[in-house]
């Protein structure tokens, strides 16, 4: 049995009389029911993920993935190509935003190179884990081969494993990849069988004339790979990119260790698309932290049944949204483990 | 002149070219312009009102203010009138949800007893700054007099200008008040001109009785009151409570400090408008933390001319929304202090 394959059959789905237990311990605090919204929500869930109804505070990284899209050369991006390793370094030496968000929240960055086009100055803080010199062009090919895609997902699994082993409790993902929201929005629309025009969105910011380009250079994508429709690797594999996949692997790689993964915006969210094509369950596992200004998102969100938390009109990637949400994921905990009861404060309870 | 008269007019409206360098000092950030939406815009906010393009990391307080309303005795809340001092207790031993979550943001909670009933047991964590033991039934005569008001609010400026004066940089608002959704519904009827029943919520959780209750004890607040339509001090004084003109009172002291000030839910959404009605320019100096599940918050927001960063239908009070969007607010200013230029990074910079 491969990996992925064993991943996938141990993904289960928590158990909800944890969540309701949860539930019931927060109905006793001193607050009327019910009043903290959302965060009550996020309480139930984490406590059902994790299998305890009251989970400690989480240990926390995000595990930032980066790779070149060799469709990057149908000009869909605002920007060079050589920006994907650049960043990295930048990742590498703190000064991006995920570090600055992630440092804010209490967060480990975890850099991993899977596969830029020139590999970035070998620094400390990055993983090696290349698949390749970047994707190849998916307007006009395969973007991966099968085998390609499978390597980069037991990649994230193996960093999920790691991770987790070592004593993480809450992963949040993010990417970095010239061209990727191309990528994203072609697997969108095979997945969710959403129109090509209300996924695909203006990514780091093109213009008009650069929205047209990418409309027409996924429609492209579509029409010269055409997809399997009910074989998720397929689709990953030719439309994907080792960033994507490698997202999804952390997926898997942490639902199979209860550990839940707050999600950043569409790419993100296109990863655990895949992870859920591949194994349903994993979509318990899931936290959305925001709802990105890319149109695509939104959809990617509903296919997911998963609501954000946080709607700040961010559209920079690197798992920026994922490591916000961190804070109030950390709040809604306090939130069960600190307060007093309506018994211990001595307060009069209602009931409402 | 008197303490209110002179803070209203040393408010001033911020210099939108400190807000447009903070802009330009985001746009040389290693992100896409913008990219990083309303977490800018509170960076560019924030140093506005300070007066500074790059404002360090704020020294962040909360302040609940607690009172009691004679409106209670209408059956209007589904909590009795007692919880409002037993919740002062349970504010001041660190146990009620403002504690947890103003520990989560680093905030100090500093809590204030405007005039509930019976005064609480003394207690260090407690200021006692009580107008009087609640106030009368609006439904029947005026909440307060206008000296009661006009002290309630220098009780405001007051806290404000010594928290301010001992290094406070950012202020977060809350409310206690068994009753005091009530009271601000007809205070946001009477200043929006909204309909009552548009205004008026469920609060801590009455039922379809208990609120056609409230709907027609507010319609009967403002016909045995006929509030003043164009003298602020007039309807804060007839329908509002202790705490709401306490509140309003900080949000007049931290603008004439250049404090910013962020708000929770409805009930301090009303305490800001009456700040605002005495001193149009006091607006520049909030944020809206979040929309409240009362409906009547999102018709104050408007009036206030604030957009709210989360929407987690929270409907708790105490500035719990407050205390989360500090969060936030700190996420902000660290993304202007600590993120790598493109130029320090030796990242390519498309000017997208």
């Amino acid at each position: 049995m491969s990996v992925l394959e064993e991943v996938v059959r141990t993904i289960r789905t928590p158990d909800p009389a944890i969540a309701a237990h949860t539930q019931a311990l927060l109905n006793g605090k001193t607050k009327p029911r019910a009043s903290l919204g959302r965060l009550e929500e996020v309480a139930c869930r984490i406590a059902a993920i994790r299998g305890s109804p009251t989970p400690p505070l989480p240990e926390k990284a995000v595990v930032v993935m980066a790779a070149d899209h060799g469709v990057a050369a149908e000009g869909v991006s605002a920007y060079p190509q050589e920006v994907t390793r650049q960043m990295l370094s930048n990742f590498a030496s703190g000064g991006a935003a995920i570090n600055v968000l992630a440092r804010h929240a209490g967060a480990r960055v975890v850099v991993v190179d899977m596969g830029t086009i020139e590999p970035p100055p070998s620094a400390p803080g990055i993983l090696s884990r290349r698949i390749g010199p970047g994707t190849r062009n998916l307007a006009r090919e395969p973007a991966m081969s099968r085998a390609e895609a499978l390597a980069a997902l037991d990649v994230g699994i193996e960093i999920a494993r790691e991770l987790t082993g070592g004593g993480v409790t809450l992963l949040g993902i993010g990417d970095m990849g010239i061209g990727n929201t191309t990528s994203s929005s072609a697997l969108a629309a095979s997945w969710t069988g959403a129109p090509v025009e209300e996924v695909t969105g203006r990514g780091t910011g093109v213009g008009d004339e650069g929205w047209g380009r990418k409309v027409a250079v996924v429609r492209r994508a579509l029409e010269v790979n055409r997809p399997h429709p009910w074989d998720p690797l397929d689709a990953l594999a030719k439309l994907g990119g080792f960033e994507i996949a490698g997202l999804a692997g952390v997926v898997l790689g942490a639902a199979a260790c209860r550990v839940p993964v707050v999600l950043d915006g569409f790419i993100t969210g296109v990863a655990a698309l895949a992870a859920v094509r591949l194994a349903p369950a994993a979509a318990d596992a899931l936290l959305a932290s925001h709802r990105s200004v890319e149109p695509g998102h939104r959809i990617v969100l509903e296919a997911l049944g998963l609501r954000p938390l946080l709607d700040l009109e961010l559209r920079l990637g690197e798992g920026t949204g994922a490591a916000l949400a961190m804070g109030l994921v950390d709040a809604a905990l306090r939130i069960l483990c600190e307060m007093a009861t309506f018994d211990s404060a001595g307060v009069s309870d209602s009931g409402a």
